[in-house]
């Protein structure tokens, strides 16, 4: 069963806290601090941005996941600390080395994220205060996981966090996890940061392979605007407190656990695209009877990030020529006289195109389907058995005003 | 030196026309029909959009194209004639027969380009009767060359058309060309057409090698909103009136020739981007001391494709950090310690980023840099010899407003 509040705080072990420290100076009563720290050393996996240009926090965490080993993680929102040249690595190490002093732990079992501006160097002393007070507030309650997902946020309007236990031979084993995301978020880790804390017992080269997948059918199918950013990162913990015996690959507790990561990362990512910055429609486009799911993956990704794609949902428009279009340049061949559409929604499901082109159908019918909060398309390739989905927002005014005046 | 108006006339024995046939419902008086007819058969060349889907009219012109030669080109706007089936194919052939008969030309000879919506077929009587009357009004005069431009605008807001003379060995020769843009611009031949004509004397296999050349440092390095729509194309017609000496690769005609034609092509993508749907600015990102110009084009492609630096450029805000970041997912890799960062326009520049990181600058001198219809960003990676180019618009409002609602 899933639980929503405290969710990083949910597994056996896990402390956390969120606190303001007045690094989001436009805003001075938002917490943007938080702490994450397990009683036990953990093993852990890591995802990071592909991108050329890396912040400094995700170079450090980079070595520290390929180590295996780490207990806490301090998180700042506010400012990346990228393009921040030698003294941005500098503060990491600074960074690591206050919070491990404070928590009594080696500075290379602290992890470090950053989020926010770019090319500003963090303000230690600050950060320092943060640190300090998080590290007081510490709580393995709810209300400390709960404090620590508000801490992350940037832009994001709503709390992303989720936990579930589920039974691996009679040992209860507790997932949970939070995000932040919002602007930046595609293709493949965007400005998104994503924590999982987990007491199973697990070795970590298995916890790399489970994370790995569960991020690739979740938050590497997500995209706001097509921008990835220098920041994004997905951490995993896992403190073995549980008690079960250690998940191994290709047995019934590998897949019940992957069953349970996926719904957790699934569920997070969803709720990053729609709370892409300025939407007001989540959705999803799912791609059916594909050759394989690597070719349906891409042609779902290449639909939900469509500039043009994603100002029809907002403006509620059956434009099912911009979805076929879409799907025409994911960089993957097919038939499109074979391809059916169908645009879906809890007021219904229409069939808009059939056979690779038009359909005459009711148009106020397709508006009330469309007028709904999660709206869905339904793209059938009818050339194999394989699918995939993706999940976007819509193209709003407000995306356009919240980036056009975001630094200033 | 350019002339502007009735471009695709300009060069000798090219007649044009553009009528208004009612193809654009939702507007009564705008053209939407256009013809350029060439008195002699003309060596021809082609670019298509690389979507899987592709208009009708677009397989059909690549059969055309490979055989090399043709003699006219009818353009309607307002109907794409994409996602159509066999009745959209059947549709172009019969357009092309209609109007071969009334200029007494073998079909084969006529090339059919069309824009407009995606999945409605053709209104056929409509477009016959369009034909008719270009057919009656062609002109070998500029008002008939600036029809025709008129007549090929969908969403565009400014007419594109450009025509230049240069003397080969004593011989004028003339190349004009006319555009269409707006939304769907980009990855290489977006919503776009372009239609070049010449009266140069030149083998087709020398005309295509500098038409594609031409289109990769122009067409193929503008980006509005990042789709590739599924009738791009670009075609090249040269009837060889001029009396000219063919111009052969490696010679100095070459070059000249190759320069008027860039210069004619860069006008055109300029403007494209410029009017991409709602900009309010025209951005151009360029690359310099690149290790090779692929790379330089590349990185100034991803650049001005970022929504999150067309929205900064729309907030006339100088957001360094993301014009770094998107150039740090183009797919290639620097050194990002080493890159500097300029924003120009013809009131100034500044430097905003220097070794990777951000500089102290007078923001009020940024914003009034930003504040010019032209803005560039100076890209210096400081690691080769090579540059290249890239053009955009800001993401706006209106760009939003006009997708939300064009269909319907």
């Amino acid at each position: 069963m899933a639980k929503f509040a405290g969710a990083v705080t949910a597994a056996q072990g896990f402390q956390a806290a969120g606190v303001h420290a007045g690094i989001k100076t436009s805003n001075h009563t938002k917490k943007d601090v938080a702490m994450i720290y397990s009683t036990v050393p953990c093993v852990v996996a890591g995802v990071f941005t592909t991108n050329v240009v890396k912040a400094a926090p995700v170079r450090y965490d980079m070595e520290i996941v390929k180590k295996g080993v780490a207990r806490a993680i301090v998180i700042n929102s506010g400012n990346a600390n990228a393009c921040t040249g030698q003294q941005g690595m500098d503060d990491v190490k600074e960074t690591a080395e206050y919070a491990g002093g404070l928590m009594g732990i080696n500075s290379d079992e602290v992890l470090v994220c950053s989020t926010g501006v770019i090319g500003h160097t963090l303000p230690m002393d600050r950060i320092k205060e943060g640190i300090a007070s998080a590290h007081s507030a510490l709580s393995d309650s709810p209300e400390g996981g709960h404090d620590a997902a508000q801490a992350i946020l940037t832009t994001d309007v709503y709390l992303k966090e989720i936990s579930y236990t589920i039974d691996l031979d009679g040992v209860p084993v507790t997932i949970g996890g939070m995000a932040k995301g919002s602007g930046m978020i595609c293709p493949n880790m965007a400005t998104m940061l994503a924590f999982i804390t987990t007491d199973a017992s697990i070795e970590g080269d298995v916890l790399k392979k489970l994370m790995k997948e569960a991020a690739d059918l979740s938050f590497n199918q997500i995209s706001v605007d097509g921008d990835m950013s220098t920041n994004d990162t997905m951490l995993m913990m896992a403190n073995g407190l549980a008690g079960n015996a250690k998940i191994e690959e290709g047995t019934k507790n590998y897949d019940l656990f992957m069953e349970a990561l996926l719904k957790i990362t699934a569920y997070l990512a969803k709720k990053i695209a729609r709370d892409g910055e300025g939407a007001t429609h989540l959705f999803e486009a799912e791609v059916i009877n594909a050759p394989d799911e690597k070719s349906a993956r891409k042609i779902a990704k290449s639909i939900v990030s469509s500039n043009l794609v994603k100002a029809a949902i907002f403006g509620k428009d059956a434009n099912w020529g911009r979805i076929i279009c879409a799907a025409g340049y994911a960089g993957v061949d097919f038939d499109p006289s074979l391809v059916d559409i169908y645009l879906k929604s809890a007021n219904g499901s229409i069939l808009v195109a059939q056979n690779g082109g038009g359909l005459e159908f009711n148009e106020e019918e397709a508006l009330d389907i469309l007028k709904e909060e999660n709206v869905f398309a339904v793209v059938d390739l009818k050339s194999g058995n394989a699918s995939g989905k993706a999940w976007g927002c819509d193209l709003t005014y407000d995306y356009v005003k919240i980036n056009a005046d975001y630094r200033t």
